[in-house]
């Protein structure tokens, strides 16, 4: 093999050694783990994760209650009745939602009472309304109740002490309600990585512009962003880094936990931020047997995360998501999991994949079935917009024989 | 049955009849169409709905490039080389990325290329720098090229004219890439319907608040602000409203498109916002064969879609589920489907059901199996905290026996 050394020679050496995808995400794992804590406001909170279990130091509803609308009484003076034997009662006052009755309601008494309204004192259960017949200051019971009935006991959604949400949870909509319900206004959540999208290449024109005769837009930039944004990161993505050492380097060591450098990260004379990293911090991973996506990079800049993603749109989405995503997704608190659903379904037509790295297969699914798509370039990011989802063939496999049963990640 | 009529009496008529789940999600299909478009910043529009189908007016590259690093050259020019037959070429310039090289490749001559650069005039294919060897200014062959070998053509990711994203797709990160690549800066979408949450009962006390001794702190508000959110709507939740009908009237002709009103749906005499909205609207849904919810209704304000919410946290979860959700997510261009996966499972206990409603059953899952919780008060909230998900019974089930396999919806 030629090995052109003349300096500002147009050169590519190739990788020497590829880090497997597994061997990739395990020094990932190892680097992470999830952020310290913050309290947000409620009417944010929902899609957050908590950082730490919640734990109620109230009862809900902090008294009890008429779980009907009708008439608070002793039950035990209700015995008998029914609608051959009425049992009159006379009508004391009058509990209604948030406003209390404060007298007692005493033998032979009754006090109106509508759902949720306090228990008077005295009161132990509730004559609904349909059992009662009402003539002036006094009702006649039709029916009798037993102690405790349609009353809702203080503490009987939730008793102080208890553990009302699980730490790391994701936190759903009626997750916000429960934490309202006790009282909180704020809630304790993992901070959410902040991500700084570094795009290089001067072939590139910022978002906005028209394709030009020699430069294409950037498509990488606003992909990322939408990415990190879906994984729970914070993007900050300024526009296009001048393709020089110096604004790439200044642009690494920005004020962020994970930095995504797109473009210019393979072995070639331009591209730079390899050797940046390497010199300024650590870079152990460079090169991963994987398709698309085999320029990838990932390493250390101080206390920051630091991926190289080719420049490659195709390349850019694979690498994202099987390193970027899941270091942003870990530092947030959240699942490593991918946000794919995933089916199982045959495939339409044989997928043939090589041994010794990971392929990353676009497929659309046609009749239930998963057709690869026989477009296949790393450059051309329509195919992702075309296809469904991707199938994996990993290292050890030669690929797949039409009507196999494959697993089909689900783009949306 | 007693009929109470005095004024100012505490009662409970009951719903004279209900509708069935089916027929109130008919209704209510039959009144809704996606909202009108807008355009909104590429850098937003993740998740959102594209309200037509997006058409490139442009070659996306705009001009055939090189996908190596290397040479261009006239392919016919490398007929025959080999290591054994190194043909020897004049390097007559510089293509990089975003600067073309103007001048002609002609015969025996090359213009050093670089991966994503223009091709010069004249060249039809590159020779990868791995089979080149460079010495000054000239490089020899050491292998042969096809024409349009490491070329990557004018629009071959996209050809102008081609649609590149359907009407109605919710924007995948790769969409924005694309919308970007051919140089789009704003993209068209289904407007967000806004949602006025109208949260009554004197029984409450705002977000923030500690329980009292007869108060309950507002869960729905919330809970239903994080649903609407989720739903794709824009919540707009200014505070409690009095349990006047003045109030509530006020708040029922907010500038929106849907209207949410917790608490106060039922029959009851303090249960204004049924017979104001039949006054100055419409109510042909209120009552629903469901349980819990079943004191929901629906209805129409002049263009506003109004929605009467029971209180009861639980039911006031279960009725926007089945019917404002879907709602806000039609307007908004969205599936009406459930964002909810469903599994199948068997159960671990019976569900007991009553025919004639749809019964909506909490689950937990227990070793692969789903599990009723025992606690089904509507008034509960934190019975949907502990769920993993619900189970639902059809009006015409009398319930699943154990072992049963059931679909559950998981709440996350």
């Amino acid at each position: 093999m030629p090995n052109p050394s003349q300096p500002g020679d147009v050169r590519m050496r190739g990788f020497s050694r590829r880090t497997t995808v597994a061997d990739a995400v395990k020094w990932l794992d190892d680097q992470i783990s999830p952020m310290a804590e913050e309290l947000v406001p409620l009417a944010v909170s929902a899609g957050r994760v908590l950082s730490r279990q919640i734990t109620s130091r109230v009862n809900v509803p902090a008294f009890d209650r008429s779980m009907m609308d009708g008439f608070a009484v002793r039950a035990a003076d209700t015995t008998g009745a029914s609608p051959y034997n009425r049992l009159s009662f006379r009508v004391v006052g009058e509990s209604m939602p948030g406003r209390s009755y404060e007298g007692k309601v005493a033998p032979g008494e009754v006090a109106r009472i509508m759902t949720g309204s306090p228990m008077p004192e005295g009161a132990d259960a509730v004559l609904p309304v349909e059992v009662v017949e009402i003539a002036g200051d006094n009702v006649s019971a039709q029916g009798d109740v037993s102690p405790g009935q349609h009353v809702g006991r203080i503490g009987e959604d939730i008793i102080a002490g208890t553990a009302v949400l699980p730490a790391a949870r994701v936190l759903r909509p009626q997750d916000v309600g429960v934490a309202a319900s006790i009282g909180d206004v704020e809630v304790p959540v993992v901070r959410r990585p902040r991500v700084r999208i570094v795009v290089t290449g001067n072939e590139l024109l910022p978002v906005g512009s028209m394709p030009a005769a020699n430069k294409i837009v950037d498509s990488n930039g606003p992909m990322l962003a939408a990415l990190v944004q879906r994984d729970g990161g914070v993007a900050i993505s300024p526009g296009i880094v001048r393709d020089t050492p110096e604004a790439i380097l200044e642009a690494m060591q920005s004020a962020v936990e994970v930095v995504l450098i797109s473009g210019g990260s393979s072995v070639g004379a331009e591209d730079q931020a390899p050797s940046l990293l390497a010199k300024h911090g650590e870079l152990p991973i460079h090169g991963v047997a994987m398709r698309p996506g085999s320029p990838a990079g990932m390493g250390r800049l101080d206390d920051r995360l630091v991926f190289l993603l080719p420049g490659n749109p195709v390349a850019c989405l694979c690498a994202y998501d099987f390193f970027a995503g899941r270091a942003i997704r870990r530092l947030g608190g959240r699942s490593t999991d991918w946000p794919y659903a995933r089916v199982t379904m045959p495939l339409r037509r044989k997928i043939v994949s090589t041994v010794g790295r990971l392929d990353y297969m676009r497929v659309r699914i046609v009749e239930g079935r998963a057709e690869p798509l026989s477009i296949s370039g790393a450059s051309l990011l329509s195919s992702t917009t075309r296809a469904d989802g991707f199938v994996l063939a990993p290292p050890d496999s030669e690929g797949y024989p039409p009507g196999a049963e494959v697993d089909v990640f689900l783009y949306d």
